[in-house]
């Protein structure tokens, strides 16, 4: 075929003033922000899925794209003229990485050998077209969520022969990941849950996940596997409950299986928010506990209560997320994956290039926002002021656990005064956070 | 003063087609349920706080109880006359517990020390009280929340001075709650969290938040409680997050400061649906990770996004929430205190007796449900067959982790059979739950 | 084909404590209740779309039912079939109605005229089952959503060419409903909304949303329907925005189109919710706007933020919804349809009875709850009781619009006594209410 | 007293680089924005309530704030105080109006005469502190809704006698804010909803609160106001549900009692996302309606359930908002008031002037970014291209009313060709708007 992005010129970092809608404002990736360049920072990568797999199905409608690899060949051949445009689309764009689920870039056969070889297959192709365009793998995953058969879970299926189809997906998709030269690799629990806690035993079914996970683990390990292993949190949908809500629920179930080392969560955005927490609250929540991995870009929306994986558009927001990226030492082999679809009515090829040009932009824009919050300093110095009591020698002695209860409880009869509290200065330090973002 | 229930007589069962509204259908506490008394199983307490402390103030409006013991009096005074009156109810309307914060049975003083003597003084007052009546105390707790100099955080303050007082506090409350009998300590962490992360150090927070638990476990051991300490999880309110989110979180924190065999969690219903799951699904979940300890019982409004705080009144819900205990084996040493209270228009005397009396009568009928759900069986036991295909050798062996991904893997694809799934069968399971409550 | 339902038997009323799961407990459809048959009362439909339509699919995975009609044939032979399943399903099931969508029942053909003329014969088909089984049909509706032509909308649509398609769509499936003899006409605007305020002229696409309706109004009157026409209000999803948000939302479009004598609204249970409200304030506002018309009888996950579409099955609450109902004067030409699917894992053709048996029973037996709400009159007589001050020819004046502001402000001020609140005893109601439900 | 905020100096204009905190860097009074000067167009009030009558109560605590007028004298003198604070802010900060509710400036007296004279008192002490600052009032209003005897409703109170009371508080309420000559009057039902529809008679209170509204616009006329009468939508808190609900909700209010014309809508900010809405779908939807009157500026926090009355800081949002706002000619003698409050923690008087500065800023650089997207013109083109095809006289002739259903299905049956859908462009149209915001 002619490539169906023939119209769109490869897109170039104009600056700021740019009238070309085509163009990047904000993303110049070899600009240097913090001693790094842009693209190193921010580590885009396109996915496989949302750009090339959904047809513009939604629970109440039918496709809406009309792709010319949805329909007129066979599976593999489709699969391949999806690949073809799929590495057109990141040249033209110009990220870095992409991501893929083994079914996103292959078909699923009629047995599970032919599934195994038709992934080899594919895995062939986009390893040639990596090497073409130099477009390189942030990571890859199964999916273990849309095949009938996972209807009930995949690690945490009542039926232990589709725990072992489960092992064989992953198994091959990891392999994939590493002939690929994939830097992580996640896994998203979709299923992992439940419908009705009338059919569930829920410490059967995390003693199932928590025997998977670990058996990934040895896997990587056994194979010298250098990448990240990433869960991705998500609360519900399309599941009841899911396992793994948030980045907490996460850190608990990994502490309870001996994992919380060997694996890090990859969160996205707009799961952030259907689990009642900001986006940056889960950054900083993965900060503190040790278990920040990588990034899922996009956004939901606020009055809607599911997934609706849309591109970011609020530079505010992106900054304080990517300021407390920055703030963690960043991402380490992980990336800003954009787990973000154009939305169903725009139909043509050139809105897939506006969701990840405006994606890319607020992301840039984000950063250089963030750089001027950290040069700046106030905001940190702010924080480290508030908590100045607890450096001094009796303070630490009560976190060294050197203090009892009754210890300090005496101490403060004896005192015999109250405490006045000092202001939060929230607003004060909001307005000081708009200095940066051009407000 | 003369009583201010006068008019109220004591509440007894007087069986399901009892036409007194002051009366029980449901709670009969002598009745032998799956052969303990129903008062055993179910362990009711009445709150101090809701029905004793509060005014019927709300965020847009004053005080509407006028209720004797809220003003005429020095506050030593009046917390006298709230006790008199407090275990007037209690005895009348028959429980067997009650449970209280500090700050609920004796005022704040003007310095540390006249706070702590005015506790010690109300604790002989609540002592004399339980002795003439024979109502116990089924836990105490401190108020660390309402006082301005905690608007910050206790444990989590970032002045180690308010940490200090806090640990008086609680000394003092676990003092109270030992001398008066109490059978579990709770800490609620109102302020435990955050406003904004702009303010906020996190990683900081958790580890002081870890140490001053740490510090309450060791002085139970030291002081020889046996009682259980118990924290109560909530996702927000009063703060826009608290560290105590739900039961999963939770879990994660008692591990990373290594105290999840020495912590439960007190479940509320209320908090649960605010976490974004049902009470149902936290009961579950705590028993799955063996945190399970004591229950708030009480309801929300599905369509209000804060804690409303209502007497529970569907038997449906309520008979799977008391099924699932029933299932883990019971509270042990805890039990369902009614962290409800009447609403701000019930401004009656009688109006403090229908609310209780109607929570207890559907727990009372939900135990009731339940029990016929143990009884018949077809519950537990379509559970255990979905799952039967793990109680075979060879699927123990993945669980025992024998089995490895590529082992598995390799099995799976040498099978090369797909495995069709089973019906959840939710509508069934759905129908024979309903079946026992009578519907 | 041998019917796919081959294995159930006819459900048959057997009586509350009947041990076989595919009986009626409640549903005895000649017991007299309030002076009509139960059947009258209830009126039963059971809808096309989810259970003959539906595969199983959701936005994260595909089919998961394996009907006979869903594929090995041509689209029309393949309608036939589905028809042939769902009168059998009805017949067995024992419903008095059905509802569908013209593309339910007939394919979408290749061009506006195919698709008309396959309605049309399948409307035949249809016809003949109707005679056959004695099966009627509540109401028709035209689906306006699902096409990629209408994700922009239909009435609201920017092209006027396609709200011309709409137009023929809708006097289609009018006209099928009319030689159906359909009892009412329902229009559900799933995508009359918008998803981005960006690219949306709300003032235009209301003024197109209300002349589509008053066309649908006169045709109606040209062609001497008797039934209902019905909007069914639904506040989002698929859409971002719908315009038919709620009821209230609904009587103020209504009026503002001059259609409010016209229109009556379906109201559903888990469109209420997903609104912000309860089941039985949409019902109650709708009551009291004088648009009570139907229902679309089902219930949501109070966790998801979704149309979970889930058969009902909590007495308490149903019972208080047909309350309501009951004391509006009843549906007219309305019905219970159930607008509700088995979950995606109820694989089985069993499992679609399951739903609909519990359901029917759980309506069935909250009829008779509200029966004995009505019957014992204390929830009527508490409420006339409370506004009774506004009996008294003092008060009348005041809202025949014959007292003033200052009139009554400058009694208020001559008679200068503050007044006292009344309890509003909302705790002793909802246990006077639970007295009815058996608990 | 010495001044509260004598160490404030009055708030300037100091341009985008500006260092000083205490200085606004975006709102510039006199820039002239799209022909008006910047103040004309932002028309910002400072709101009694939160700044100067709120402690930092919240239903988990007390107080925070210690302000010199909130003890030490009789109601009267501390009143006074207030009102000598309240100017000298007003002043300081530099902004040209304020709103009250009647309470928040004169204390509730003993009898309703008592009250109704303190009130005449303070209305002259604000009246010479007017004069004295220049300082206007933008509107007036009643608190219906913090006095007990409010607490089932003021003109939807079951007691006609308390209906009268609220009659008489809003008399003296317009009669304060005409002397003041405040330019709108607002009525905000807190209260005029219900908590269980166990007691409540739904059209019943609707009719009350029909008739009331009525005869505050009979009176407004009869005295000759020239101002708008505002009612505030809110969906709910404190009552379960608010019969003000949203903006549509109100709209088909005010056409049932035939005040479309009469009365408009002040929409917060907050309030539209409580409802389910977005802040600028209300400002569109009031827009579309012609009853946009006037707004409470401020935000929510996604995450929580409750009015946080937060100040506004998000540019993006903001700009949007105003966008509308002027696209549909401006707010007449409406304005922008910060219903907003600073933090519980931010206790400082110098707190108080962070949040207004902030508020005021991100409105003013809102403004610009508005400025700018309506200068550009691109955005309302593509609007007007989108719906182009409803402009030719064969569409036109359809929103007339000259073409029936049956006409327009035969031409589509006719001509018998499908429509292709046109892209929506929402990634595009969100990029060309980032493009203003500096992002």
């Amino acid at each position: 075929m002619s490539s169906y992005f023939a119209d769109i010129p490869p897109i170039r970092y104009q600056g700021p003033d740019a009238t070309d809608a085509l163009a990047f404002r904000h993303y110049d990736k070899d600009r240097i922000v913090l001693g790094r360049r842009m693209e190193e920072h921010l580590r885009f990568a396109v996915c496989y899925w949302h750009s090339f797999c959904w047809t513009g199905l939604d629970p109440f409608g039918g496709g809406t794209f009309e792709r010319p690899w949805f329909q007129g060949g066979s599976p593999m051949e489709l699969a391949q003229m999806k690949a073809q445009a799929a590495f057109d689309f990141f040249s033209r764009l110009g990220v870095p990485y992409y991501c893929f689920h083994d079914r996103d870039v292959a078909p699923e056969g009629a047995t599970p050998r032919e599934s195994h070889e038709m992934l080899a297959r594919m895995v062939d192709v986009l390893g040639e077209h990596q090497q073409r365009t130099g477009v390189k793998l942030l990571w890859g995953t199964a999916n273990l969520f849309s095949h009938r058969r996972f209807m009930a879970g995949a690690a945490t299926n009542p039926d232990p022969e589709i725990f072992a189809l489960a092992a064989l997906q992953v198994r091959d998709a990891m392999d994939a990941t590493m002939r690929l030269g994939g830097e992580n690799y996640v896994l998203w629990g979709g299923r992992e849950g439940y419908e009705t806690l009338l059919n569930t035993n829920v410490a059967q079914e995390l003693d199932q996940m928590g025997r998977f996970l670990s058996m990934v683990v040895d896997y990587k390990h056994r194979k010298g596997f250098k990448g990240t292993i990433l869960l991705e949190p998500k609360p519900r949908e399309p599941s009841k409950h899911q396992y793994d809500f948030d980045t907490a629920t996460v850190y608990g179930f990994l502490t309870r299986y001996g994992l919380e080392r060997e694996v890090k969560v990859n969160i996205e955005a707009n799961h952030a928010t259907l689990s009642g927490h900001s986006f940056e609250h889960e950054i900083a929540m993965a900060a503190a506990l040790g278990i920040l991995g990588s990034i899922d870009m996009n956004r939901g929306d606020a009055q809607l209560g599911w997934d609706t994986d849309q591109f970011p558009n609020n530079v505010p927001e992106i900054a304080l997320a990517l300021y407390h990226i920055v703030q963690a030492g960043g991402l380490g082999s992980g990336g800003l994956n954009f787990d973000a679809k154009v939305r169903r009515q725009s139909i043509d090829a050139e809105d897939l290039f506006h969701g990840h040009i405006g994606g890319m932009d607020v992301c840039a824009k984000g950063l250089l926002v963030a750089e001027q919050m950290i040069q700046d300093g106030r905001l940190a110095q702010a924080l480290q002021q508030r908590y100045a009591g607890w450096q001094n020698p009796d303070s630490q002695a009560i976190l060294d656990g050197r203090r009892s209860l009754e210890d300090l409880a005496d101490q403060a009869l004896t005192r015999n005064v109250d405490v006045a509290p000092r202001s939060g200065r929230q607003e004060f330090l909001e307005n000081l956070v708009n200095r940066f973002s051009g407000t």
